[in-house]
């Protein structure tokens, strides 16, 4: 596919082929490619929790698949007796990873689709269930591509670009949101660098999104996460793209811990800061981000690097997965219908109502 | 001693004992507790070059010791000729480490010493070379105490205080510097929280700092350095304090990557931000942090974790070891002379025409 970045050694993040749902696992990435097939709905949920499968769209079509497999193998043929347990299914989906929107966004949208319909019954409604996640998969395709045309002007040639996390290719199941106009940079011959943050405590940089860019011939740097702000103290860095998890209506960002620090680095240094994220990610029913929930993940993360142990024994930890960046210091929002800038709450409202940036 | 931290389990980070120089291998902390004797002059540059032992202060013990051990095996019995082996090896032994400013400042010490009793030759130069380096260490172990009583009033009861790196007892023969009023505090029947940065890439925060407070019963958390601003903002940090290898004539402080970081976070949160060190770290003679060479590491420290490769093949890493905070971040240099405040530029001066702060 024209779209998708140029990493063929990669298999498709999340694929659907012979109604069984295909995962790659990303928590083996970069050593180890393994896919592997969910074939409960239980191995969804896990695959999702345990970040398997993780980045906010992908998580999204991780999960709308996810019904899918869970209805294939549990498929009452009365219509309300299948609406009762396709609910049951979503909710638990739903509990998997509390920050992503999308996760909910998916499944709320999958089960509109089944109660749409008020004919269908059993074998109907999921055939019907299959053929909207696979909407949902093509369009996150799309929506990739169209971040990465909205995004493509604020790389400038021979610029240093900082991305945090992985919100790219692998993210998604396009190329990525964050990464996408970088992609589409590299696409038209644009000459540039990237540093990507490692990203601790899972280190999805240095092992996705430096992965990835590598793959695809960008020319990527991988320094810690404590590193961005001396090389933007040194001129480095012109740019900073990283996606989001959740936005919220105020322009507060929910993303990937580390991420406040990046921002009030490039604050500091002038340098501008955007987040790349469909529109699917704005959350207008979230006022602000002091109404985000944020996950506190297990200790033995932080304690432990790559599976040995490196704090002492007995170490109390603090590991919040994500943090909120407020909108003073957001740039600007790229999403598939253009740039979203300041003043974000009346324009993100807008961009709902017009379709387009205020 | 009364002013160590009580770490009974843990061996001092520096001893000379039946002329053998031992080091205690902070590499493998706090899974093993290794102390090796360092027998000859390349010994001790490896251990300072790959830092097994590493801080400041404990570098210009190791290397005021380690002229010692070289003194100790090519003794020349003519002044002239034990002099000009004497300037070798501390030539050698400057090229470890390229920031500590300490490590040059004990070596001209013990350079300068062996030169001012123009009646001494051969093994009563030796002596007195091991006279002075024993001095330098005791002189250490009182510098930590003086260091801690000049910033033990910065810590609030209730307080959360941020650590960087390790500035601690393991940087130091004595209670660290960073880490000093915190033990004094401690000492005092404070209760106040700790949270240490693991400090990427070499893990110096979760390895030894968390490892050093925790043995002496202080309540301290790990964090991995990109929570840091999300704590702050949270409102559950009130006071940074770091150590520095190097303070330049204007105030700039060269410190651990990363540090830079910190400090810009503190700033946007209005967090005091606070250096500690000996007089003997401020380096009047660097007009500033742009004078200061800024050690460039090894790429497989971040390509690789707890020995375990992490990125991918062939990826471009950089890895400055330090960063230059700008004085305009910086509270406070804690000395054992007193807390130096801006102006940083005519009051570090005067610390040493008066030998007190401003």
């Amino acid at each position: 596919m024209a779209l998708q970045p140029n990493h063929s050694s990669l298999p498709p993040t999340i694929e659907w082929r012979d109604d069984t749902l295909y995962l790659l696992d990303q928590t083996r990435l970069p050593q180890v490619c393994v896919v592997e097939a969910a074939d409960s709905v239980e191995a969804v949920w896990r695959a999702i929790h345990e970040l398997r499968v993780r980045g906010a769209p992908a998580i999204g079509v991780a999960a709308a698949y996810g019904l899918c497999v869970a209805m294939q193998r549990d498929q009452p043929a009365a219509r309300d007796a299948f609406l009762t347990r396709l609910e049951q299914h979503a909710a638990y989906l739903d509990s998997a990873r509390p920050t992503a929107v999308n996760l909910r966004w998916a499944l709320e949208r999958m089960l509109a689709h089944a109660r749409g319909d008020a004919a269908q019954t059993g074998a109907a409604l999921y055939e019907a269930l299959v053929d909207e996640a696979k909407r949902i998969h093509r369009e996150d395709i799309e929506l990739c591509a169209r971040i990465g045309e909205a995004g493509r002007a604020l790389i400038e040639p021979g610029s240093g670009v900082l991305t945090h996390c992985n919100a790219g290719a692998l993210a998604t199941t396009g190329i990525g949101t964050a990464t996408a106009p970088l992609y589409c940079a590299h696409r038209d011959g644009a000459a540039f660098r990237v540093y990507a943050d490692e990203t601790r405590p899972l280190l999805q940089g240095a092992r996705l999104t430096a992965y990835e860019l590598q793959q695809a011939g960008l020319d990527v740097t991988l320094i810690t996460d404590s590193m961005a702000p001396a090389l933007m103290s040194q001129g480095l860095i012109d740019l900073v793209i990283v996606g989001t998890d959740r936005v919220a209506a105020n322009g507060d960002v929910a993303n990937k811990i580390g991420t406040l620090g990046v921002a009030i680095a490039a604050k500091h240094f002038g340098i501008p800061f955007y987040v790349a994220c469909p529109s699917s990610t704005l959350d207008l029913r979230t006022p602000s981000g002091a109404d985000i929930v944020i996950e506190e993940r297990g200790a033995e993360e932080v304690a432990q690097l790559a599976g040995r142990r490196v704090a002492p024994e007995g170490m109390k930890v603090r590991n919040p997965a994500f943090d909120v960046t407020p909108h003073a210091l957001v740039t600007g929002i790229v999403t598939e219908l253009g740039i979203v800038r300041a003043p974000f709450d009346t324009n993100l409202a807008a961009l709902f109502k017009t379709g387009a940036p205020a």
